[in-house]
């Protein structure tokens, strides 16, 4: 049984003083700094320095560039949600990394979004060159897959083999590859709220929810725990993109930390032009609830981490 | 033990008259077809065109566009040879042509290559941009592990991760993608017979060996087995690429089907220009007949395709 309050629902604004947040004590960024760090060390032990040392390099370049770590740490919290420990999750963790680390590399390169900066730095393709870029994110795609199957943290084989198939189909032309396909082709089009999700859960949503669903696998949860992680996982993913695009109409720059009102200028869709502002965060507000509910039947330390991951990501304020 | 005769060493050309081939009757043609009709029908199912259909027509196209399905045939042989059957090493057979196909994609794009033209059709990304032709090789190389991890062949999972691990290290940064960094940081240097040697193994004969070698163990083989295909395997994978040199510098175009010479015109390190012709047929006689020499502990019948594909390789006309 779950022994977490719900946050109060009705309240008018995605405000974190109205979440009611109740008797688990729990230090989220404590928790995700940890595992972050347990993360990068994982990361960096996997991707030596070697020959060939321009495409090691450049895989590093990009794996280790920082960030949040959010997969991972949904991996890991999904295994030690089920009863798993940190050791079994940190293949398939270290895995939905470079996956995420490959579909920006390729995502940015002057063919596709034709971006200059990642994180204050210089994308992969202006640092090493395209055809490094290409075969570093080709590199780190397929060491995804070997880390795993190679892995000896002692998980099940057939569950190795679910957790292999969960990623592959959260790659390709049902997840981030569909995702971005209909993304480029939209860009000159009006998309409406369908073409606007399908987009967010492929490109998202998909790499998010198999992070968590490998991570219950190998943790050893049984099915229907594997199902419910999968729909936390969905509508935590979800919730990812609304938040991010209410936050580009409601905050300023220096709040973000990234240009504000990017979205609008650029006349991207986004859930506050495709339905109000209000009904944005309305829907925000029923996934959060929705994310939570999935929670509910497991223990309620083992669920706290998952539980104020979901809540970080829909009162954050950048 | 093995029936078959070994070709007549201290032949002075490599010409299939002085092969001695004994006493196995085997159609080498029509295995090959048969094997390759299959392998068709099975990637056409694996890549159905579905939506979002820009994204499947891309793969679709440059996988289904014919070839000889050498690495299927590889995986399925050596399936044969250790005692399992043709269903057991369709999977991996498939994935070793969706990984050829990718980096046959990635390789012919504008930054890498940049050829306009494969089997006489326009490549993946004249025929379809850029952005599709990077994305139908990320979408391919996915599936390629999904496909396995997938499969329904009754395939003890142990032996799936085996060789999803085995084909992860043929693409990566120790496989594919290695012999092209390499290759193209060589192109404006010049190459030593080490280094041409580095190339060749890890553009071509890594994913032959990745293919056969894929093939015994989900056919059941003993580690002992496994690794005489993988020795096979090495040597005809370099076998494939002096035998591919000697014939640019000895036949004429007409012959080859495709522009003869070109390596030497384009001041490309080959194995004729490196040790001269002579040196290059003895070294491709010793390759074969330390294919075949891995080959003398199985049963005869079974080690026939293998035998002959070896052999077909090495004496082939173009």
């Amino acid at each position: 049984m779950c022994t977490m309050a719900r946050p109060a629902t009705g309240s008018k604004a995605l405000d974190p003083k109205n979440t009611g947040l109740g008797p688990v004590e729990f230090n989220l960024n404590d928790y995700m700094a940890g595992k972050a760090r347990r993360v990068n060390e994982a990361l960096d032990h996997a991707v030596p320095l070697r020959h060939p040392a321009k495409i090691h390099e450049s895989m590093r370049y990009s794996l280790l560039a920082g960030g949040k770590r959010v997969r991972p740490v949904l991996a890991i919290a999904s295994c030690e949600l089920v009863g798993g420990d940190e050791a079994a999750a940190m293949p398939v963790a270290c895995a939905a990394e470079m996956i995420h680390t490959m579909s920006l590399i390729h995502d940015d390169l002057p063919c596709m979004d034709d971006d200059d900066l990642r994180r204050g730095q210089p994308t992969n393709h202006r640092a090493f060159g395209e055809d490094t870029a290409i075969l570093a994110g080709d590199a780190l795609l397929s060491l995804a897959f070997e880390h795993v199957a190679a892995s000896t943290a002692g998980v099940a084989p057939e569950r190795l083999v679910r957790a292999l198939a969960e990623l592959g189909s959260a790659v390709g032309s049902d997840g981030l590859v569909a995702g971005q396909i209909v993304d480029i082709a939209s860009e000159r089009l009006a998309v409406d709220l369908n073409v606007l999700e399908y987009i967010h859960i492929h490109k998202t949503a998909r790499l998010l929810e198999a992070a968590a669903v490998c991570g219950a696998i190998v943790g050893g949860g049984e099915d229907g725990e594997v199902e419910r992680v999968r729909r936390y996982a969905r509508c935590v993913g979800l919730l990812f993109q609304v938040v991010d695009d209410i936050l580009d109409v409601t905050k300023t720059s220096e709040e973000l930390g990234k240009t504000a009102g990017k979205d609008l200028a650029s006349d991207k869709a986004t859930y506050p032009k495709l339905m109000g502002l209000d009904k944005a965060r309305e829907f925000a507000r029923t996934l959060v609830v929705k994310a939570e509910e999935e929670l509910s039947g497991f223990d309620g330390a083992r669920a706290a981490p998952l539980y104020h991951l979901a809540h970080y990501i829909a009162y954050r304020q950048n």
